[in-house]
């Protein structure tokens, strides 16, 4: 059809017809032919709303992994010729599907005939991105007139109740389930009494139980600083909706990180706030003993307001010294090690001293055991009817939990009672610095056990404590976000955000 | 900063300079040094998510109309040489609001110097595009499992009760002050009881008031066929999410044409159902004797499908005569009469005569009269308490609404007994064609009050005689969508929809 039609005058050679013939390869998912139609080596540039692909390998690989391109045809080409080897064509395509496309493409001809040395792609949205969001309104629920939160929109962790709304807890089939909650929970409801809206809920890891944030039944919301790799979970929703700027406040949870680990690899201020400190009822439990409320903000001032209406009062200030736990920071890869020594450095007045520990896999061993424990008897009645419903790491994790010897959990229990006061004792009074991730954000391939475990002798340390940490977004020397955490005695949750506030200085 | 940076060996010289000076001129919206940037001539392109730009001088109108472009930093940049002339820059962003943009700038250097002589832009989306919805969900509201529209997905005109959510009628005030529904609008429950998903709740024009989908509100919904075009309206949002294939049916009503000028602007089927075959229970009206449930979709198919669940039986088949009203036609432009003269060409047994009546534009007046006097029935206590939060071209109409001698809409209501049986005498037992809408969508500065008078002669026709109405999409020479009107006998909707089935292999 089209690639039939008279050539507009003075479009060189064989130019439109490599266009058309890579159209068809891309219809066709011709993975071979669209190989050959991209310039061969590291130079060659694919962008797309997903982040850019410098070099044809990595475009090759991209390609292999998505199952082909959305059905479209091109509506409209409008070519400029830079001169007989080179032109620019710009497209536009309407999808099959609905909508349109933009698409730019660089074309070179070299001995084996014309190819693509860059191209930028883009489609239309869907109505929402249903990886980031399960609702979403303008606003879904409006806050009050005014108060000191007043312009500031909130994406909830699909765990809190919005009166009106199901909890969906990240499970379709525990959506489908779930009654229409008859009222706010009670943090949301202080959010809104304080002129915040609340723009949507967001989706959550499982039942919250992940730190990857790679929910398989809806998608992985992205990672808009970190393209294609994880966002962090399990308050994954929240926190791409942050990133992203489609809300300012990223309402979470924080069991075992799930705050903490998408601040660090999305590069957001986020407060995982002591024990008990907030209120949590009408948000859906996963591990009473851990659960904590906490935010995301993309700047520290706000995180520092949304805590003035949720936290209670300080406690009197306490001392200021500020240490980095040299032995926790080991567990990180050089590149965020980096980054945390680099911000210790420039802060100045940092002690460096190890942590002191040298229990932190059965500290861990212990807060998995509870977590795991807790977790089950939350969520057992549901989970034991139902487990096909469920992905497979959650559901492993769910059938591990019921298959732990009382006794372990009860051993367990009674030894974290002192390891948290040993927690506490080795904190004191003082502001402890550690890499809030031991990585930056992995690619989904990556998202191992190995990670996961690090990740938790790092991120339990707080969970067991009670204790509030504060991530400050660091980037390493590639530009990719990680975070240093400041964690303090319980109660200090203000001290924290105060001090967070300080630090952009740094940054 | 960045532009001080020791530049990568073997760029052009003054290349980076030229890319950094753009940028400065973009954050300070320097509109003089942006044209200077731009190459100068017809050939030079810009495309981001609203179409493609052509020629320095609409680019530049562009850029004067938007006031700026949103703060952003550039995070990364990878260039491609072409030669000591020409080089390609990509570039990646980070926007101040939160989110990523993508940017791909061919630069050329030129006797004053580099410029760029084409550009993709584009940006990360917000949660919710709030010109097209109001609240979206995943689906918004799950329809049962199985049923003859199963898999299929629906965006309520904000006229529609849907339990659980307020009526916003297009209008801020008016949304604030709704209680939330308690049950779904008769023709909602029937899809949802037919298997369809609702996704959400569209944006409309105030009170489906308007013709052209230019809520000042929210502002104008994107018509993805047409860019930078109205939506058409008054079921704007539904319209644009049909066409984006965000849903695959927008529900809407007509009045006066909310149906059938959208789906002619933007190149989608859509029925205006006959008077009172389809219950408008928990609906919103606007003028009850001439409003009527109706609904678009991007195939013939679906259409008639939505009718199949919808609609009550068929009456028994009538002639299926086609007329061509070549009096109507002569109401559109050349563009609109060539692409409705060639569907009836291709249709080949279309009978070609006048509609006859020279008495269109009275049609009209008593059309306009009665409507306005039953949407001030219909709103008056709201209105006239809160003018101000109206936009002006719907408060005018209000105003002169509230304004009408009684003595005029009673005459106007009894000439109105006799147009319809008029309409409905000519009409007869055949199918009448006509174009849905005198023109392709206008710019904004474009919809005035003349092309809505002709619009409404075309429109009111089927209104006064509560007739069905099915708009098939053509395009005109230049690609753009307008529509051919499918007109029968009141009951005639099913006839309409298997009719409208079978013309696609003329499209």
């Amino acid at each position: 059809m089209a690639a039939t039609e008279p050539l507009p005058d003075g479009l060189p050679a064989g130019l439109m017809d490599a266009f058309w013939a890579y159209e068809h390869a891309l219809m066709t998912d011709d993975l071979e032919a669209l190989d050959r139609l991209f310039a061969p080596g590291p130079g060659t540039l694919r962008t797309d709303a997903a982040g850019m692909l410098v070099g044809h390998d990595a475009i090759s690989a991209f390609r292999g992994g998505r199952g082909g391109a959305p059905r479209r045809t091109v509506v409209e080409t409008q070519v400029q010729v830079v001169d007989d080897d080179n032109a620019l064509v710009m497209a536009v395509t309407e999808l099959t599907r609905g909508g349109r496309g933009q698409q730019t493409q660089l074309w070179q001809r070299r001995a084996g005939g014309w190819v693509v040395t860059a191209a930028h792609v883009a489609v239309s949205a869907p109505a929402l991105d249903t990886r980031i969001w399960r609702v979403a309104g303008d606003p879904l629920v409006a806050g009050f007139e005014d108060g000191p939160l007043a312009g500031e929109t909130v994406a909830v962790k699909d765990l809190y109740a919005v009166a009106g709304h199901r909890i969906g807890a990240g499970n379709p089939s525990y959506l489908a389930a779930a009654p229409p909650e008859t009222r706010h929970a009670r943090v949301v409801g202080r959010l809104l009494d304080a002129g915040a809206d609340v723009t949507g809920i967001a989706r959550t890891d499982e039942f919250a139980w992940s730190l990857f944030g790679d929910n398989e039944h809806y998608g992985a919301p992205p990672n808009p600083h970190a393209p294609r790799r994880l966002p962090g979970g399990s308050s994954s929703g929240s926190a791409t909706a942050t990133s992203l700027g489609q809300v300012s406040i990223g309402l979470g949870t924080d069991t075992g990180g799930s705050i903490r680990v998408p601040s660090s690899w999305q590069g957001l201020w986020g407060i995982r706030t002591s024990r008990n400190a907030v209120p949590r009822d009408s948000l859906l439990a996963l591990a009473p003993t851990f659960d904590a409320v906490g935010w995301m903000t993309r700047d520290p001032g706000l995180l520092a307001r949304v805590g003035d209406v949720l936290l209670p009062p300080s406690p009197p200030p306490a001392s200021s010294d500020v240490v980095l736990a040299t032995d926790l920071l080991a567990l990180a890869t050089p590149d965020v090690r980096a980054a945390v020594e680099a911000f210790a450095r420039s802060w100045g007045t940092v002690i460096r001293e190890p942590f002191g520990t040298r229990e932190l896999a059965e500290w861990r061993q212990a807060f998995v055991t509870v977590q795991s424990s807790e977790a089950w008897r939350q969520h057992a009645s549901w989970v034991a009817s139902r487990p096909s419903t469920l992905t497979p790491a959650v559901r492993g994790r769910f059938e591990a939990a019921a298959r732990q010897p009382a006794a372990d959990v009860a051993r367990a229990a009674e030894s974290l009672t002192g390891i948290r006061l040993d927690v506490r004792h080795r904190v004191a009074d003082r502001i402890l610095l550690l890499p809030t991730t031991p990585s930056v954000a992995p690619y989904p391939g990556q998202a191992d056990q190995q990670l996961r475990d690090t990740m938790l002798e790092l991120t339990s340390i707080a969970g067991i404590g009670g204790l509030p940490a504060v991530n400050v977004p660091l980037r390493t020397a590639d530009g990719l976000p990680c975070g240093v955490c400041l964690v303090a005695a319980p109660g200090r949750d203000r001290d924290l955000l105060a001090l967070a506030g300080t630090l952009t200085s740094l940054l």
